[in-house]
């Protein structure tokens, strides 16, 4: 454990036992440094973990205070668990595909792109793996490696799984080409056109996308900004709708930051086995957890093989590789074979150097260095956007990811706002696209993932003004 | 031009003259060696041109002779062209499946392979060129290089094509995780669950699974073994059955190794454009051809934007690192799209090796090398199945690829062919997996592109035993 690891349990120890009062100030950074004897800014990274644990949060040119569980900004409304949606045919790809592009062009802040900045992650290492990699690789690799996949690359996810607590065997996982791969194999794996699908909502726009093109209908089941979606409108969905296949995400959903505790997970992998539903768990973003330890996936508690488990290293090790997995549980052979049959393989030296990655040691401490990153962001573009946005906005604080969900003041469109960020510069990424309605048409997504700088609070400062603007307009 | 090219030519030219008539010996490599003052490997060479170019032919402890259009073993049979195929529901993926998994194990000889040998490509020279591309690669581009690509490897390819006469922008190439990926998007760019569609029969059984998988149906349309598809049978499917779209290898098909004529391409193209049908042009074994230049794709035909031609890197330089590519005409952005919202891009260290490789130039030299290579395993396979093959046996020599497609006696069925060979440690592949029918029975395609040995040798030597033990049995 780092030191400034240790100093923040002692502190959160200190805040359990009452020895911290609620609403009480902490000492100050130079007091704790000089008391500890640590350095000022070990004393800073615990505070910082600190916060993001919700224990202590810093007021502005004032301190850091424990705790009383309100927050400077109000937190998210709950959704309408009692509306009863309709399957719908979803028509969603045109719009997200002008976003997309928007956030394309390098000179665009890209506070709407999907991906964190590429310079947060061991690139020269990965490169000089690669060289390793490739220079001593068989050449018989590129016939035996076709799905489901290099053996060592599986030997180490599954070795990944044990750690994290689940047994799943290097048999049951494909390789594929990033995770998207892997969900969209899930989804053909267990569907036929004209089946319908539960997704949460809002949700990430890739699961729309795929229903789309699959000649599938959607139903949306209301997510909780907190602890993602809500089990009775799932139950009612699943008796109402009967439907082939849900497809969620568990830990930091995208676009909500949303990660639903472990009982939660349990009694929601209950109730779909109970009605034989598989369950397509898009789990990217569970390694970039500020918690303790990592957020299990749905699937360490499912017992029938109906959980089909998708993640990557795209999101947390090596942008562009295009390197993920599925452990599609009792559906894994289909998934194998459908891979072979659209792209036959992953890129071999993409996979033997991910292999020999992990292999080698080093991803964990990576993953440690990216998580406090992260965090730090958070914390930085939480308080620019308190310092910028109008009242009447409200957003989320994430436990893990790199997205905040913000609800913008009552009147301004994320649509419009959209296009007027973009004439300024700045892509956002507008509530609509998360939605098989093209609902969520008053929240944004804001990715926090890109290096804080003073062009970045710019451009919150100036996205603020033209909300400011928007509201004002619609006044 | 190289010098056993130069002579190769200069016998050629000597052929069509009638200075050498039909059925005449040629010198001895010696004598021809010492008469043109070129070394006897130099001779050799360029009378393996001339027998791949079907001018002269090899007998047995004789020497060469002027061919007159006999061969050693009589050609297939012309397909029958006049009979109407129904539609049909296609399903043959169990089948292929049991095949290619036999074919992975790495001590059973690969005869039933769609892989050449890994050892014929510049795997070292590659790994050299990852190492030093990776190393400097630009963090940035792990976003920039989703679909479409990589600008530079896209602008690679098209400059490829401007030198084969052909004007494709690098704005209408699509990469692809291989040409697999390309050819199934291309068949979802333009087909609906239900929609028909017209392929060569045999075909290459990835086609035959892509239309199976989308819920399709698949019309046969006889190939002839030496010149393709047969044009009438074509035109007679396009009014009967009003297909949405045809798919197609116009040169060096796999299973057949049949090459298109220019004329006939073109032919097929009008044809195709004037019943507004698309044609996905599957082109991955254009460049390895044994004559005098590269093929034309029916591309090069195209003019109302309805060809789209897909091709990739893995059977002529690159096998495993997946980097392919669609040039899908009019469908370009649909292309483009539907590679987004399912494998988002190609792995960047492998666009980026390839455009780097291509760049830096070499590509030529080593397909120069490699389609040599190619010419004398398939006369070496040749020869053997000569040696070891019952009479009865027939097959193609085709002018390109590395396949040769055989007609088995009487009697004998290529599925128990291919099990009987595979208690023995060899693969083959069975006609029947080429065929939406699973039809084809009494063919099966071997692969040449394997290097020749004595073990080569003797799984060839136990063919021929199998099948005649095989053809004895029902005689």
């Amino acid at each position: 454990m780092k030191r400034y690891e240790q100093l923040a349990d002692d502190i959160a120890h200190s805040i359990r036992e009452g020895l911290l009062a609620r609403g009480e100030k902490l000492p100050s950074v130079r007091q704790a440094s000089a008391a500890r004897k640590v350095s000022p800014s070990t004393v800073f990274q615990a505070y910082y973990l600190l916060e993001a644990r919700g224990l202590i949060s810093a007021r502005e040119r004032s301190g850091y205070y424990v705790s009383g569980g309100t927050q400077h900004l109000p937190p998210l409304p709950e959704p309408d668990i009692n509306s009863t949606p309709e399957a719908t045919q979803v028509d969603v790809s045109e719009l997200v595909f002008e976003v997309l592009e928007s956030t394309r062009a390098r000179k665009v802040v890209p506070l709407g792109s999907a991906f964190p900045s590429p310079l947060l992650f061991p690139m020269a290492r990965l490169a000089k793996t690669m060289a390793a990699c490739v220079q001593a690789m068989d050449p018989w690799r590129s016939v035996e490696d076709i799905s489901p996949g290099d053996a060592e690359l599986r030997r180490q996810i599954a070795l990944r799984y044990m750690i994290d607590g689940l047994q799943v065997s290097p048999d049951e996982i494909v390789i594929t080409n990033g995770a998207l791969e892997g969900l969209n194999l899930c989804l053909q794996a267990v569907t036929q056109p004209g089946d319908t699908v539960l997704i949460g909502s809002p949700t990430f726009y890739a699961a729309l996308q795929a229903i789309e093109r699959n000649g599938l209908k959607a139903v949306d089941v209301p997510c909780h900004p907190r602890d993602g979606i809500d089990l009775a409108a799932l139950q009612r969905a699943l008796e109402l709708h009967k439907p082939t296949a849900c497809w969620l995400m568990t830990n930091f959903q995208n676009p909500l930051g949303s990660l639903m505790p472990d009982d939660k997970k349990k009694d929601m992998v209950t109730l779909l086995a109970r009605h034989n539903v598989p369950l397509i768990e898009d789990d990217v973003y569970g390694e970039l957890y500020f918690g303790d330890q990592r957020p299990k996936p749905a699937k360490a508690f499912d017992t029938a093989g109906l959980v089909m488990h998708c993640s990557s290293f795209s999101k947390c090790l090596a942008p562009g590789y295009r390197v993920g997995w599925a452990a599609p549980g009792r559906y894994a052979k289909t998934v194998e074979r459908l891979k072979l049959t659209t792209t036959l393989a992953t890129s071999v030296p993409a996979q033997i150097t991910l292999a020999g990655y992990l292999k080698k040691g080093g991803y964990d401490k990576h993953l440690r260095g990216l998580r406090h990153t992260l965090l730090l962001q958070q914390i930085k573009f939480v308080a620019a956007i308190e310092r910028h946005f109008p009242a009447g906005t409200r957003l989320t604080s994430p436990s893990g990811g790199y997205f905040l969900w913000v609800k913008l003041p009552d009147g301004v469109n994320s649509l419009e706002l959209h296009r007027e960020a973009l004439k300024n510069g700045i892509s956002i990424a507008p509530g609509p696209i998360f939605s098989a309605h093209k609902g969520s048409t008053d929240y944004v997504r804001l990715n926090y993932g890109h290096l804080w700088s003073d062009e970045m609070e710019g451009a919150i400062a100036a996205l603020g003004q033209i909300i400011h603007r928007l509201s004002m307009r619609s006044a």
